[in-house]
């Protein structure tokens, strides 16, 4: 596709996967690591340069090879990267030796951020690393704070979780010989990333997504971000964007950052190049990360709307153990329980403890359904490796597609046909007794969140006033169907009026006074417009309705009708 | 993943992807090819064969090498695949060499499937190619029908249309070195596909597609296939799962077929194989067809689940032109004209006429949205293929989600305002007059073809009597909304009675009195539930609404009472 050649700067899972997207499109990728290394064995040529991406030779031979320079790690040696690009007008370094540079160092990292008012955790540099030093962070910052290395630290190695005086010692032992900075202890709720793509044009973001961490190695990945408001995730794009645009070069950068408690957001860190957490891009997005990349670098074209997630994706890391086998033990085990699951393993042999071997990726129309997926791939990896780790917290929903909700106990009644109908149909249902006059504040908590909790359709009964349905949709722009209930005094026609004279803009779909089952089949409708599965149930639904009624009239021609009145009188 | 090594005669663009396939699991795939073959390309290990995988030599050679052998294209020398299949016992053939060789003869893959009740175009073989039995099969089947080569045929390569007696001379000039067969016309109105995975515990299928050809050759792919009935898709899925469980051995099994005039169905012929009608599932379908065959032919876990289309998805062959660049210039130009394409060159080098070089796919959340991204594509593969062809038929599809539909002319003042906010919020709508008392026929043709057009909510208006929300929501599963108008005579409560009172079974969404406004809302908060474009609005619709509200309040403060009350008389 493009004539031009790419240089990498390491063969490793990274490498790799931007092979498997540059061979796609033809486009030759040199790369300069391990003979076999995992890049090299999907891509057989003779422009690869065996060697260490750490050794100014090799990447100097490289560079003699290729058109545009990238890095699959950001610990290279940008003095080797500076001095190419100086004196190579015809080779591009991407992302810029000075991005690189900068990144490597986490504090400089942090400076460039403030510098550039990207919100990051407050943070200082160490003097040198003394039990003074570390006593004066403490006076700064309190207790607990995170002390850091400044330089080649990843997945956890090179941080120290500093809680009291008493770890100064085994602080210093850590990470004593390193240079330093410490980091004012984040209190987060929960971890974002967002991938961003940096092109000759600007700034574009995948969605912003929800990592879960174990040993300070990244396990898991929910994409997008699960029970966070659009805004909070419009919100965690944005500031990747701002972070990622505040540095020279092209490419695509992983942003990691932190959800805090009060809602705000504050940049953990930056990588420069393709990111664990963009793994999930290869099956849930048009464009993965690694295709972004290598457009990126090459100035191909590249749009948001290949950065869409199609449906809702869980990425789970295979970590190896200490057995070489374990993580194909993984990879097995996890095809026969869940046989759609997208299985990526590397290349790379031998399993040791910790080391990332393949991940697997499952998606499915909903988040829900994706984490029933990824459910038993989980205890799976949890199992081969020995860990008891914490239970994922699922997605704060039952499950359900369908609310129903009722101002009062009594309604229960009128509501438990409907109920009926929708677990026949097999969706998941939820019910809550939510009054509008007596409970107005937990109405609306409940409205408000169900939307982000993975709720479709809103079923609310309410009989006389009849003031739940409207208040209801007034709360959320789920589509709410209305139960008119027939109060003790009056014929359901007060109630009729109180659901159905909405005023222009805030629409409820309102059924038959005390039709609950109507309401259901409404809902079970408007599921199936998404939900292929639901559609197919109403299809054989219908079927067999007509099925009964032509029962019937099969009955009265064969039987007559004295025979039929009589059955009914008998039995009706 | 599976120790065991697969050898595969053939490493064209289907050997290409399924060694991307297998490199994901790291399945050692030993291709039997000239060097620098397109899935060698992408696998650099020892294990390849130089040579032809038409010579026996060669192919002895790669069974020493393997498991298990397999194929990426039929026309292989059978007689070679018995002899080691028969020799070795540790080494299985895949699909069976029985298979191969009776797919390879499509005269006797004809006769197999009607042995076997498998529906086929009838068809007749030729004692020799003489102009008499030419003559003989126009007297038995009638003219046109088709001459084909029983043998080395694919692309529309081998098959010649007898119109009339003037074609016989051509037709033997044509085919007349090879053994002829000949079928009966068939008068079909689409052709249909579906990929069949066979296991060692039974068939799966992909959804059914439409298949597109141009000059013989496969064009363009609809998945799944387009205005076809449910009931025809799984008809077309259980045919072709009927065909292919009646021959041996496993893996992937490409099944082309007609849909005739009067819906049934016809099997064309079978590739025992992947094949270029299942492309499409390397995005569309958790598990790609390739994926598939590898699994089927290693005994790995497979589900019906991983073949499932996640949105509607449309492929377009790259073919060249005579220009060796013709298939980068439509690549690059396609690239930047959509995107978010997902764009594959199969490393063929130089395009010759008809050759197949590359392929793309889009994927949309509808089947409407995915062909507006495609249009461009095939402009522009025609442009440079200098091909006029003709215009690709879009689904029949209006392209709107929303059918609006009303019993007279005289309602379309009262729909008029809700008309307004679908097309605000930029929902497609298509409106049509259909009158369930004087139009019943037209108004139940056209509510059964709703959902197979794209339409996914129907807005029925009605007064007095009222009934075609009702009947509207008889004929359809979708969601139907009925809006009360108010008669000339009468308050409207009669229409309202008439909409609300469904019997239990047949839903519908009741607004209030002549609130079209509303309907369309409630329309819009059905389709947020798929699409998160209509959320989005809606969220910024009902912001801008409390913006409104907030204002007359802030009018009212601040201006107060009177100056709002002279305001109001002013200009209401």
């Amino acid at each position: 596709m493009d004539k031009k050649i790419v240089g990498v700067l390491g063969g490793g899972q990274l490498g790799r996967m931007f092979v498997e997207a540059a061979n796609r499109l033809n486009i030759q990728v040199n790369i300069l690591d391990a003979a076999k290394s995992p890049a090299k064995q999907i891509s057989s040529h003779e422009g690869h340069i065996e060697g260490s991406f750490k050794d100014p030779q090799s990447i100097n031979a490289l560079a003699k090879t290729c058109d545009v320079i990238t890095v699959e790690i950001e610990h290279v040696d940008t003095y080797v990267l500076e001095k190419i690009a100086k004196e190579n007008s015809n080779l591009a370094v991407e992302p810029s030796w000075q991005t690189i540079r900068m990144i490597q160092d986490k504090y400089a990292q942090k400076e460039h951020f403030q510098k550039n008012d990207v919100a990051t955790a407050t943070s200082m540099a160490l003097q040198d690393a003394t039990t003074e030093q570390l006593q004066l962070v403490a006076d700064k910052y309190g207790l607990p704070y995170m002390l850091k290395s400044r330089t080649e630290a990843y997945d956890g190695k090179g941080n120290y979780v500093v809680k009291s005086a008493d770890d100064f010692a085994g602080a210093l032992d850590a990470l004593g010989s390193r240079p330093l900075y410490a980091e004012k202890w984040a209190n987060f709720k929960s971890e974002l990333a967002v991938m961003v793509v940096k092109t000759k044009d600007g700034v574009l973001a995948y969605p912003a997504v929800e990592t879960v961490h174990e040993d300070s190695i990244c396990k898991l990945v929910y994409a997008p971000a699960r029970s966070v408001s659009q805004k909070i995730l419009t919100a965690a794009e944005d500031l990747a964007k701002k972070a990622v645009a505040c540095f020279s070069g092209k490419g695509v950068f992983g942003v990691e950052m932190f959800l805090l408690e009060d809602d705000s957001l504050l940049i953990n860190e930056i990588a420069p190049r393709p990111h664990n957490s963009g793994h999930y891009t290869i099956e849930a997005c048009p464009i993965s990360q690694y295709d972004a990349h290598l457009r990126a670098i090459l100035d191909l074209p590249i749009s948001q709307a290949g950065l869409r997630i199609k449906e809702p994706a869980i990425m789970l890391n295979i970590l190896g153990a200490a057995d070489p086998e374990s993580a194909v033990q993984i990879a097995e085990r996890s095809m026969k329980a869940v046989p759609e699951t997208s299985i990526h393993l590397y290349g790379k042999g031998a399993a040791r403890n910790g080391r990332k071997m393949g991940h697997m990726t499952v998606t499915a129309p909903t988040m829900r359904e994706a984490e029933q997926l990824m459910q038993p791939l989980i205890d799976i990896t949890d199992e081969v490796r020995g860990k008891k780790s914490p239970p994922v917290s699922l997605s704060s929903s039952s499950g359900a597609l369908v609310a129903v909700i009722m101002g009062s106990y009594s309604d229960m009644n009128v509501l438990d046909a409907g109920v009926k109908v929708l677990k026949q149909f097999g969706i998941p249902v939820e019910q809550h007794i939510t009054s509008a006059h007596r409970t107005p504040d937990w109405m609306n908590e409940f409205v408000h969140s169900a939307a982000g909790k993975g709720i479709e359709v809103i079923i609310a009964a309410a009989g006389g006033a009849a003031h739940l349905p409207g208040m209801a949709a007034s709360h959320t722009t789920l589509p709410v169907i209305g139960v008119p209930v027939k109060p003790s005094i009056g014929d359901g026609l007060d109630s009729v009026y109180s659901i159905l004279n909405m005023p222009r803009g805030v629409p409820v779909a309102t059924v038959g006074v005390n039709n609950s089952t109507n309401a259901a089949l409404l809902a079970a409708r408007i599921l199936g417009v998404k939900h292929k599965a639901v559609e197919s149930k109403y299809e054989a639904y219908v079927e067999n309705a007509k099925g009964e009624v032509m029962e019937r009239e099969k009955a009265l021609s064969e039987d007559g009708w004295e025979a039929c009145m009589a059955a009914w009188h008998g039995k009706k």
